[in-house]
């Protein structure tokens, strides 16, 4: 059975991606998880993978580190149907999943992944709001055209939903202003078994994080510790 | 024909990645050049992504934005081959490739894709020197299991060349202390033809990006202007 080492699921946004995918597409795996920014998480991860990040998927002999390269792996190797069935839909999946990969730094660094707190609307800069404007557009173009489909961004859930999970999420914990097809949109990803899977996991643990705190008095808190 | 929408050749270190994979595994494609940072920059790029970034593929109605989404969708469907023939290696071939695309900000931030001129060795701080050590780790680990098949990353040129093509260009232009293995696969890939036709185009280039031009006086001048 393959392993997929993850970080803490209240925190860590690239762990939850493949966590995710797997989880929703039926794939059994065992899990490790290392807490991020403790005195031993450099040398525990370190274990896994010289880059000393997760999530990393040990898969016999194979070590793949990398969210997106674990999800290739997870198409390529598995036959898993990580990716939409059109080409062209398959196409812009991976566009999307890309721009994510290495984009939407306002947004990540202003609003960090934290499952266990909610926070008030607030303005929360032009960065962030440009990374919104973004992210809705992406939504809206791959949904309306695969409505037909599904309630996913590509119709049925693959890959591309499993990338934009941890930002559907901070959208939900920041309260930040979104269309109703947004908020249709994230209602549907909230409440997938696997998303709530992980989410209930998250809340129960106990590590606290201080650089994902942000300093702001939270409107709601989920995780009581 | 499909097309690509690229940037200068001198600076576009994204565009360079999917234009010497297409060429090199001798796919026929157009090429729309977009210099950066005029004031027709981002109007121009906006004609062809929402991103208003390059490169962009067009290939019939399908448009790829992101180098590293026009590269799978050229294994997927050109069926080029973009990554090793074994499964270990083209799992490690994308982890290297996905780890290159949202990381080693501390190279590419300090020492910007110039092809026109050369830089004096000197320290260029502690960011910089861990992204070389772990890149030359890279290099030294995939190198070594694949030097049976031939002098690139995993034997035989792949996506992940191309990826990190870029890189090898800024250890070359600001002079920066190598291993032997490493300048050996330096000058492998330096010495392409689909590179060195890149480069001969980009040194006919008269645009300046100012942001890519670092404060220092350079030891050599490739570009004439
Ligand atoms: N590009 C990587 C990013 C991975 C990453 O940055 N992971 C964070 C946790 S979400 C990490 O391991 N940080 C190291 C640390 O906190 O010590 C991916 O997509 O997997
Ligand atoms: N993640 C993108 C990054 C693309 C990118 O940042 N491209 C730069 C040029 S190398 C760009 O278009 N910048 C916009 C500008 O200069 O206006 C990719 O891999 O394609």
């Amino acid at each position: 059975m393959p392993t997929l080492v993850i970080g803490n699921k209240c925190y860590s946004s690239w762990s939850l991606r493949p966590w995710l995918l797997l989880r929703q597409l039926g794939k059994d795996f065992d899990e490790v998880i290392i807490p991020l920014d403790t005195p031993q998480t450099r040398a525990e991860m370190l274990k896994y993978s010289e880059t000393a990040r997760v999530p990393v998927l040990k898969d016999g002999d194979i070590t793949v580190w990398d969210s997106i390269a674990i999800m290739e792996y997870a198409a390529d190797a598995w036959q898993l149907p990580v990716w939409p069935a059109k080409q062209a839909s398959r196409a812009m999946a991976r566009a999307v999943s890309a721009e994510m990969h290495s984009g939407f730094t306002g947004l990540r660094s202003a609003c960090p992944m934290n499952l266990g707190k909610r926070y008030a609307r607030k303005d929360r800069g032009a960065a962030v709001a440009a990374d919104v404007a973004r992210i809705e557009s992406i939504f809206r173009t791959a949904r309306q055209a695969h409505q037909a489909e599904g309630p996913f961004l590509f119709g049925q859930f693959s890959a591309a939903d499993a990338m934009f999970a941890p930002v559907v999420t901070r959208l939900d914990t920041y309260n930040i202003p979104v269309s109703d097809d947004t908020r249709q949109y994230m209602d549907t990803i909230l409440s997938l078994p696997a998303f709530k899977e992980w989410l209930a996991a998250g809340l129960k643990e106990t590590w606290i994080v201080p650089s994902d705190e942000v300093d702001e008095e939270p409107t709601e808190i989920l995780r009581k510790l």
